[in-house]
């Protein structure tokens, strides 16, 4: 039996801001150990795989987050790695469809799909893989099959599933019915029947069989994807979807286009821990507590507080006098809040987002291709930026009008072109690029690069940078460095 | 009459942390309007002046702090202001000796000394110049007179003073006692009785009646003064005492020293609005308040929130959900605190201050002589600071055995020497100063330089700086950068 791992790597994750943010949300975040969810996900899903192959859809903006993510991880060939990329989000039924074409398109029909989140969180690996297998089985009967999660609180947060009868495999039953985001009566009367359980997002199919459910309850779907699929190379490892035939694909969810009307179904009672981290507070419950009940990431100090959660960054949090609060710190925004309104926080990346407030959306360390850029210093006269080029990377040959550039190397040595001169600058050696001259920085050694770059001039706007030459397909949208 | 104020300008403030600080205190903080109350406070003190003479007691660590604000103020003849500073902090007692001897020795004893903290709001001028002409006349008569504050609430945090017989001009009258600072129930007697008043720290003494309240009941502090005194050239504008001899002076406030046991004691009711901004909550009284009751300054979002106070810095501050908070952020640490908690954050910088963190003392920002730098990174691998030069300014000849500079000049012509050169950096220029090598900065221009100086090597502690000449007397004692 081929199993094939499907993350879907989306979702903005804006319950958890300012450290998730648009440009780099939830499944990248670090949590208290520096791995992130998309790391640990990407683990699960190489033990899970068969051949080490893994399909990731995820949106073109996120494709070098997660290539560097899974690269780190010894275990991954990345021949095998392939990445589906949205050009827009049209949420899960038209990405999962997408996968299955690809799967069917790599191993055939009875290959089996398991569609996992890259944002949950699953300590107990073992009981993660032996719950995998058993719906493996069952898929590959013809099952749609989904994990139920035990559920061990009345969560209203959650969709339940409610299991009918019990089908020949331990612990898996037929589905009797979705139901929706309970209230908390009812979902206390859904834990006491023991016949329901938390719809985890997570699924198992078989190929065959799913597109036949596609096929038969979203048509429209599956062949708006076909027609997606259609239009690109699909034997290359890194397909970047149409934008416009994208666009064309239903936003629909694959519970309301396939599982909740299909016949063939199943649910496999999970008992592994797991966590959706779908608030501050399920970060909270990550950390173990002093003895005042705070919880603490980083440098704070608490007086005369009790069970707060503090997440800081390289500042300082002192907290004096409060209790339940939460406080998460980041370069350029903190939050506090109530512990019983983090749903707010979500209103307040919407009113960043009304006010176009970069806050929403990027932080002051933005990632590219070839590394990250930390913004150190933005005034009228200056912008001071810090560089990492990793090994083997190139930025763009470009210019600028506005602005002309001096490069200090703290770090390794990088390879510099400054109009037709080519040389390499080592560690504390600098270089001036004058306003419109052509320059190109290249790391050909096997370490990181650090840089710093002072910009002087006018105006320091991304969008004055002219590109020639990108080995990442830059030279036409002209995106940020 | 000649009136000479005299500002005493030291007190820490600690609970106004994380903003004031001990490296950059309460006076010199900014509020809302962009003043500092030391620059409000020597306003108020030219309007009191005779002759535009004022005396400002303080540490010489805050010597060029007033210097600054004193001379951005176009009223002030600076040849006229005189600085006594203090090698170590001695209470009120021994700086207000000093004052008088200074000022015994310009005016005689006839002259009168209006003593006024520095970091004092008082908004309405007029009542205030009015009300210390009347304490000028009450003090020419020999009198010892304090400015009794009109109480409007029954403030545990405040001496009491209570008013004897009246004397003969309006408003004045004999000191029957001064009480400390009152629990809840007895400020509000003292608030129904009519009788007391708030002592707001603030005097109007005759210099040779001072003088001789000083011999009669704390003769050793007069003498300790004297001999401070004496060892100095008192000819010149600013006077730095010898650190050993300052330490013979008592540390004893001018209540304990000479008001409470001297016979010939006077009260002015003062009505003027007086507020000495003894915490955050004080500086929140001075801001309107939005719809919700919230005081803001800076850039906020407030979701579902109350009657918080936010003084939000450069960084976007988010609350959600919460009520009754004092939120305070700054460069390098913020503040959470409850309203009703502002005295605790006095343990937050105590704690700081036993773990030798430097929030606690000095801002991402630091103040010098020549200017200020500020600090934009600080890795394992380089330095960067955006150094401020004022104009006329000369930073000390100096070299770094660890560490390479390079100056890229933003805003400004510099006139730098690099080991045996000399020349002039211009706006979009850098320089390198290799390890070893003798170099200075100088601004001989009449406008504000501004540049990023990225230090490259293994150590950029401010100790590895050997000064060759400083033109700030800091040869000696190697004091950083």
């Amino acid at each position: 039996m081929n199993i094939i791992p499907v993350i879907l790597s989306g979702g903005a994750g804006t319950r958890l801001w300012p450290v998730s943010r648009q440009a780099y949300p939830k499944p990248f975040m670090q949590l208290s150990d520096g791995q992130s969810l998309a790391a640990l996900t990407f683990g699960r899903a190489l033990k899970v795989a068969t051949d080490n192959t893994v399909l990731t859809v995820t949106s073109r903006d996120y494709y070098f987050l997660c290539k560097d993510i899974y690269q780190a991880n010894p275990q991954a060939d990345m021949r095998k790695q392939y990445f589906l990329l949205e050009p827009s989000g049209r949420n899960t039924a038209p990405a999962i469809a997408l996968a299955a074409l690809q799967t069917q398109q790599l191993y055939g029909n009875e290959a089996i799909m398991v569609v996992m989140p890259s944002d949950h969180l699953i300590k107990d690996e073992e009981l993660f893989i032996d719950t995998v297998k058993t719906a493996a089985q069952q898929a590959s009967q013809g099952f749609l099959t989904t994990f139920g999660i035990y559920p061990t609180a009345p969560e209203t947060g959650y969709g339940y599933i409610k299991a009918g009868q019990s089908l020949t495999a331990e612990g898996v039953s037929e589905i009797a019915e979705f139901v929706e985001k309970p209230d908390l009566a009812t979902a206390k009367k859904y834990l006491a029947s023991g016949e329901y359980s938390w719809n985890s997002g997570m699924f198992c199919f078989q190929v065959g069989a799913l597109l036949q459910a596609f096929e038969d309850t979203a048509p429209d779907v599956l062949a708006a994807a076909k027609n997606c699929f259609d239009a690109v190379d699909s034997n290359q490892q890194q397909i970047e979807f149409n934008a416009d035939l994208f666009t064309q694909l239903p936003d629909i969810s694959i519970d309301y286009a396939i599982m909740e009307k299909a016949k063939k179904r199943a649910v496999v009672d999970s008992r592994f821990d797991w966590n959706d981290i779908g608030s501050w507070n399920a970060m909270a419950g990550l950390l173990d507590s002093d003895e005042s009940g705070n919880r603490i990431e980083g440098k704070a100090v608490t007086v005369d507080a009790r069970n707060n959660y503090i997440r800081a960054g390289d500042r300082l949090v002192a907290v004096v006098g409060v209790d339940d609060l939460m406080v998460v710190d980041t370069t350029d925004a903190v939050l506090i809040a109530h512990k019983n309104k983090s749903q707010g926080v979500k209103d307040v990346v919407q009113f960043l987002k009304a006010k176009a407030h970069d806050a929403a959306i990027y932080h002051t360390t933005v990632h590219r291709p070839w590394g990250s850029y930390t913004i150190l210093e933005d005034e009228d006269d200056c912008k001071v930026k810090r560089l990492v080029v990793k090994p083997g990377q190139v930025l763009s040959l470009q210019k600028h009008y506005k602005r002309s550039e001096h490069w200090t190397v703290v770090t390794g040595t990088a390879k510099v072109r400054v109009g037709d001169d080519e040389f390499m600058l080592n560690e504390n050696e600098s270089v001036h690029i004058p306003v419109e001259t052509l320059h190109r920085l290249e790391n050909t050694t096997d370490t990181d690069i650090a840089l710093i770059e002072v910009q002087c001039g006018s105006y320091f706007g991304e969008d004055d940078i002219v590109r020639y030459e990108d080995i990442y397909g830059r030279v036409k949208d002209q995106k940020a460095q």
